[in-house]
């Protein structure tokens, strides 16, 4: 019978723990390692301390193939990762010379004496292998522990991702067990309740199905998850691309992607791909969808402007929105977010404008425009489509996330439509 | 001997496991905890597996007073939160009559049938007490493990949270020994490398140090924390506001704030707090900086337009860029983002106007304008000012944070100044 190879997943640091940052390396371990067949079965994230990170390698080594530690490599007194693994491992710490040597020559380009401190990022556990670590002073690590591949890389996620690539993911295929299958394959879909959904899949989600559909809603769009398992990886790939087949012809009207869960990138990408431009005029959101939109590399080929029109003054002197509109209907109404669309595609000479006006709160409601209340608005080669959302007690951030969600969507729809 | 009282997280779901989605309730947990007097001393991330969790409520349970699990209480199959704590503590699962009608009485108010698969969620184990969920479908419960008090809250965050206040925190408070006292306090800085700090700090930042100092930084900006422990909760509030105090004194240059870890509502506070209109002119950023500032609730008392002037073009057109200026020093420049800044203040009438052009990349690098090169521009009152900022080797999304929070800055500056 097959099994995947498991992995435990170790964040070390107060800061984690303590809440003041969030863990995102586990996240990226997490998706890298399940491309590669990998099974995470925990992520655990731990404070400084040498004897909790000791006990725990212990614990977690007999029950998997392989623990990758993050953090607790910098030179200061509260990086403990060095030594908690020698002691799981029972050796001592070695200073190897090479490396110490590689830090006084990297502190010397850059004119800056060698602190004793950064001394302690030359030792390795005895019989460790040292792992490169090209953007940083911190090498990684590898070692064994029984027949456990642990795996010690920095934290700052611009030196651990380069590193997992380069020196975990060709350790991690070496290490795998013989003839064990394990498949992923991804759907995104947005404007379906999570709940309706699961309903529709019913058993396919239970536990000990296979494949196993899991599914998350966050800013009102679903990652859908398909897992498969297998004799091979062959198999298992097999397995898992028909059954995402079979779910996305049955959604189709939601899938918006297959590969990449973000829909601005989406939306970027077939702009970008039939050269289309495009802006924004933003209210509610101020400046978050243009944001989003520009997050995309290369997006300046169809993005050359776009407007955050807070006031309603401004909407009237930057887009021509009419004042008579405005004192009728109210900013956030049909009429305000269809005369944004038209006025900013007019201004910035775009085929798509996209506009958001709404009520994020926690002022603002009147009587009958609760917080929450959105229009969005949408102008492709002069047509104008406005469509109304509810997104009711949610709060500020999220009524502003879920937006830009929208009126991203109401973008895509005009390139790429679905059928309802 | 003072002890803190300890507590261990559990956040359940495949998708946080997977690394499809970040669990940020646990980060939430803890700042709220460390601010009651509690220590966390580990966050796990499990999958949807009933076993697991199972096994790692009976292995936390001795060690820590409390243990908190996030999410699981869905109606669906692989919610399985109620199933495992009712295992660890030996009961059966018992269905609440009263919760159960107001799930059905939910539903008919809705008009939506109730689906059997939400009697799930009427479920708890035998002795639990429920706790109310005024956002959700899904209660969370209370139960002891020994003298472990373990409480289970739903996962989505806004529900979760007014949970917290509402039904843990006073729990917390009840269940705590006696006689501990830890406490906390945060400073954050910015425009200070982190090892400058460290190196500054020395022994403070070593594991047994009391009070102790941890820093970490993210987007250039360092969040440091100060963890005093005593005899008593006042006492070691009192030691830990002591040490706080003197590194704010010795660290003035850099401090921006004492409680609030996000520049944007540090400065949106002064400029609400003294109505000085602000504005921005965003090209590598986007509208990252306009987002950031109306994220701030309220703001719009001083904040009512703001520019995405992407392209050359739009840099004229809107903002009245001199396009020999453009030829002359390219967008990237002292000379634009000054331009850029007095353009913006004038169109928006803002007495504060910050301006951002820089080489985001992947692609617009030249012989010597690297990417990661950004020119910031502040007109206060009709002064201006530039600053250049050179984020190397960051990658696209790090030059456009670190670049938004610079330019905060610059702007609190103006407002707040900072001898150096």
């Amino acid at each position: 019978v097959t099994r995947a190879p498991r992995a435990a997943l170790i964040a070390t640091g107060d800061e984690l723990v303590g809440g003041a940052f969030v863990d995102t390396n586990s996240g990226a371990l997490a998706r890298r390692l399940a491309q590669c067949g990998w099974e995470t079965t925990r992520c655990i994230v731990l404070g400084d301390d040498e004897d909790l990170l000791t006990a725990t390698l212990r614990e977690l080594a007999p029950a998997h193939d392989a623990v990758v530690i993050t953090g607790g490599l910098g030179p200061t007194l509260d990086d403990v990762t060095r030594h908690a693994a020698a002691r799981a491992a029972g050796v001592e710490l070695a200073l190897d010379a090479r490396v110490l040597a590689e830090l006084q020559a990297l502190f010397a380009t850059r004119q800056r004496p060698f602190p004793p401190s950064n001394e302690r990022q030359a030792l390795f556990p005895a019989g460790a292998e040292v792992l490169a670590n090209p953007q940083g002073t911190a090498p990684g690590f590898a070692l064994t522990l029984g027949a456990c591949l642990v795996c010690a890389l920095p934290g700052p996620p611009r030196e651990m991702l380069p590193m997992l690539e380069r020196e975990l993911v060709p350790r991690l295929a070496r290490h795998r067990p013989p003839s064990s299958g394990l498949a992923q394959r991804a759907l995104y879909l947005v404007g379906l309740p999570e709940g309706v959904f699961a309903e529709q899949c019913g058993a396919a989600m239970r536990r000990d199905a296979n494949p196993l559909v899991g599914v998350t809603a966050k800013n009102s769009v679903l990652s859908v998850s398909v897992r498969a398992r297998a004799a091979s990886v062959p198999e298992a790939e097999a397995l898992a691309e028909r059954h995402a087949d079979e779910l996305a012809r049955r959604f189709h009207a939601h899938v918006y992607s297959r590969d990449e869960p973000d829909l601005a990138q989406v939306l970027g990408r077939e702009l970008l791909a039939r050269r289309i431009a495009v802006t924004c005029a933003e209210s509610c959101t101020g400046g978050l969808l243009a944001a989003r939109l520009t997050q995309v590399a290369g997006i300046s080929a169809v993005f050359e402007r776009s407007f955050v029109t807070y006031a309603d003054r401004a909407k009237t002197e930057e887009l021509g929105v009419d004042p008579a509109l405005l004192a009728r209907h109210g900013a956030v109404s049909a009429e305000v977010a269809a005369a944004l669309a038209l006025g900013a595609a007019r201004r910035a000479g775009a085929r798509l404008a996209l506009s958001i006006t709404g009520i994020a709160g926690p002022a603002g409601a009147t009587a009958d425009k609760p917080v929450g209340l959105v229009w969005l608005g949408r102008a492709f080669d002069g047509a104008v489509v406005t469509e109304q959302r509810r997104f009711l007690a949610l709060g500020r951030d999220l009524v502003r996330e879920f937006a830009v969600t929208a009126a991203l969507d109401l973008g895509l729809r005009a390139l790429v439509p679905r059928p309802h």
